[in-house]
């Protein structure tokens, strides 16, 4: 019976992989390629998208026409039995569990995010590692002119128009880059937004931006960024965010409706399932790319951890997390899995960088490549050739060679495509003295105290009076004027810094329509003011 | 003080009628567009997004670019007041309403849908009239062509390789046409898709489909498409839906994870809330576009009904919902405006139909253009250069002329770009027999019984025994399962054709640990197997 080879996750590792082993096995086994998605992301031209100079298809590949002769399954995957040699997966419409065997298993399936020191920024920060991520930034961007434009509020617009990138790597540095010009093209068809209202910056904890590359092209790029009008905040962290602000480690209060956080790598929920020991939040395999303790399970890409020699201890003694090191590592995992079948002896992975590469946006870079400093568009060209270079066959490059030049060709619009709503449930973040929703506002949500506590602030309807009151965790508010009322007569804000869960007023009711338990529960505080329920089974009026 | 002139709607009636105004105001007028997104769409054209042949962003037109000297809010109108004539709207993050004044309004908003006589359509239906239904179409096509690929299901895999359109007019043809050439082309990469097992089907309510074009035209298209492998059903309609059945008016079981709708035109709720009195679902004008028992409310463009001679009391005496049409309304309604400011007469709207023209998608057409009969790709190449023609200004129809031919070089993608996920709390419809879920899938959801009957089946933890519940109205389940085990022990089918409200897994969690009285329902629910609550401030042994 052919080998089977699973191969976790689509990305530059894992596909290279798939292609490699294809190569060397041909029809001799069976190879799988497991990812979420059925395409492959170009990743370093996320900021492109986001800035919309690429469109957002020609920013990555379907999996099925650079795996020919790979079975390609789109699933997400759950966890692994390493002892029955099983990956669980979820696919269709994701119910029931999939298995699939395998004799060896690759996993390369990336990093994730955690903000969890930061509290709000999980909740109101946009994030760089997706193709939806970046096109969700684009539409963010575009609604956030849309809405300055029309305005009469001058702290809204104010926090439209600052606009803040929370680290200083390449993702951090291209993506800021990449808005300010696209924000610079659109302001000509916004009358009402002056430029010198828009502010862009960066903001990064080290001392200097660009940490993997040589200080004077850091220097270049500082000068670079300035220039162009972007403001570098170094020595600079998140304390924490809300939807309207950010607060920094400086204690700096920034009035900003667009947070984009590049930081914060973290091991993926499904990978740390899988029982394996991290190591720097990512899985330690041995210089041959096999995970410890195990003869068939491989790893490479973001989520390993590669030691690039012998007694392998500081940061710079492992493999980072590139595209171009993720390409070369896939080649030789496939051909170690190949010789692993075969009986032949595994070589150590071993590979000097060529070189680093980093987009400023708008066609300008800076490259470090075989030891000379090149900035400028000669860089960019150079850092665009380069990921051309690296996607897979001929066939495909020309392909992106050719959208990419029509891609520079039409002008870059400004259509906002409607991307992905608020999710109808969230946690929101506040701090201290935030107004929440004022007297006159449209219902807009059911709101729930999570921590913290807000102060509301209501006329008597009898004498006129304003009453006060404070509710805190497990209270809740907001539910009458769904219920009843048009347009709010309270006033509520965060009496300290608070956590709310917001369910919008559509679920809601669709909640308190079918659910008779929940209907009930908000019965009392209906009946003081004649409001009527919808739903039920019971007469309410309605 | 200069004439404000307020539009609202952005479409081709609304977006001419502003150019128009401008050009024959200059600065005399302030002219402000209201649109809910800030670019226009060129209708016709979303069948050819959803097959994939046109880029999105290559389907619409920012109103910035071609509304210059127009003041363009992003705004959704909530309702206008007559008497002090006054438009509000909610703009940006819509909790604060604005209100815009005006001395003309013109009504440009389109038409809505309504499926209320087809329970299940509204809520398991894709439709077609904007660009996210287009794109969400396609990405939908490509998840059931993944899902086809990797399932060991054969009613699955028949219910996700069968497609259906529902509606023989100009937008369903066209539809069915695209989807068909799309999937044919995709087959090639999906090796376990045999090309028989693909259904793709038709459905006209009445004896023929594109009643508004000649009868041969008719025949032509009926022939192309049945040539193609769509199957055509005739006097046909939707009796019922659920997430992979339809049920035709014949009693027919088709089963089918697709459901296209084109039908069911009905006016929009802010219409219908503006008080103004409907004739056959839209606000009726005299001959010179002016809105009944006003003198400064114009309305044209499908949401309008729009007499062409004296008398008019047939269909085809009022002036039909088409492009070609609007187009022409709109350039009228702005001499009548200029004239009614400038005390001139006003002249009736009058026009004859050039001709029509319909896409039978996949680059055929058919078309009758002063009389003559024209059909197969000459057809189609009129029919998208007609359209280019509608395009407002040189500049956007060589901008867009380029577009269309580079997307006719590229090769077309199978990227499934990730859309809409299905909203966190939804309806759903079953038919008796359905199965909800079974012993084994992994915790969806939680379930809230709406209408008609669910019976649980489970099997009884000491005695081994099967018991049966039928669970009502108000009744609701799924909930031990989000809160406890991780596999169903229980199957759940529909009793009798049944209406669920269910909210996911994600949802459930957050508002249970959220919000204490939902968390204290379910208390005594849980306590008999010793499953312990999320959050909360009481210990619960988390």
């Amino acid at each position: 019976m052919a080998t089977r080879i699973v191969v976790l996750g689509g990305g530059f590792g894992g596909m290279y992989t798939a292609r490699a082993l294809r190569r060397r096995f041909g029809r001799k086994a069976e190879i799988e390629v497991i990812n979420a998605q059925n395409y492959f992301v170009f990743q370093p031209l996320l900021p492109e998208v986001a800035g919309g100079s690429i469109t957002p298809a020609h920013a990555v590949s379907p999996l099925r026409f650079v795996l020919d002769g790979v079975f390609v399954r789109k699933a997400v995957v759950d966890s692994v039995d390493f002892e029955r040699k099983v990956v669980t997966v979820f696919q269709g419409i994701q119910r029931r569990p999939t298995e699939v065997s395998y004799d060896h298993l690759v996993i390369a399936l990336g990093q994730g995010t955690d903000f969890s020191r930061m509290p709000g920024l999980e909740e109101h920060a946009l994030k760089m590692k997706t193709l939806e991520d970046a096109r969700r930034l684009r539409g963010h961007i575009i609604e956030q002119l849309e809405h300055a434009q029309v305005t009469e509020l001058p702290d809204t617009k104010r926090g439209a128009l600052t606009f803040t990138v929370v680290g200083g790597g390449f993702s951090g540095v291209e993506t800021v880059g990449e808005m300010k010009e696209m924000i610079d093209r659109s302001l000509r068809f916004y009358p009402k937004i002056d430029p010198s209202e828009v502010r862009v910056q960066l903001i990064e904890f080290a001392p200097r931006i660009l940490n993997e590359m040589p200080e004077p092209l850091a220097d270049y790029a500082v000068g670079h960024l300035e220039r162009h009008g972007i403001e570098i905040k170094l020595r600079t962290g998140v304390k924490s965010a809300t939807h309207r602000q950010l607060v920094t480690t400086d204690g700096e209060v920034i009035d900003t409706r667009t947070i984009v956080a590049t930081i914060g790598n973290a091991p993926l929920p499904v990978v740390q399932r899988m029982g394996l020991p991290l190591d720097k939040g990512r899985i330690p395999v041995d210089r041959t790319l096999r995970v410890a303790g195990h003869d068939n399970v491989w790893a490479l890409g973001d989520c390993a951890l590669i030691p690039l020699k012998e007694g392998a201890s500081e940061r710079t003694d492992f493999a980072p997390p590139t595209a171009q090191f993720a390409v070369r590592e896939a080649k030789r995992v496939a051909a170690n899995i190949a010789a692993a079948v075969r009986g032949r002896d595994l070589k150590p992975f071993a590979y000097a960088s060529r070189g680093a590469l980093a987009s400023l946006g708008a066609k300008r870079g800076v490259a470090n490549v075989f030891g000379h400093n090149i900035t400028g568009f000669p860089a960019w060209f150079i850092w665009r050739s380069y990921y051309l270079a690296l996607l897979p066959g001929i066939g495909t490059r020309i392909r992106v060679m050719i959208n990419w030049s029509l891609d520079m060709l039409g002008a870059r619009s400004l259509v906002q495509l409607k991307f992905y709503g608020k999710p109808p449930l969230r946690y929101v973040y506040y701090r201290a003295g935030d107004r929440i929703y004022n007297a006159g506002d449209r219902s807009d949500g059911f709101y729930t105290v999570i921590s913290g506590s807000v102060e509301m602030e209501r006329p008597d309807p009898e004498t006129g009076e304003t009453t006060l009151r404070v509710i805190g965790p497990g209270g809740h508010f907001g539910e009458r004027l769904i219920l009843g009322a048009t347009r709010r007569k309270t006033t509520v804000r965060a009496n300290e810094d608070c956590k709310v869960l917001v369910m919008n007023r559509e679920e809601f009711l669709m909640l308190a329509e079918g659910f008779s338990a929940f209907r009930e529960y908000f019965r009392p505080y209906m009946d003081k003011r004649g409001v009527t329920l919808p739903g039920g089974d019971e007469d309410t009026g309605r």
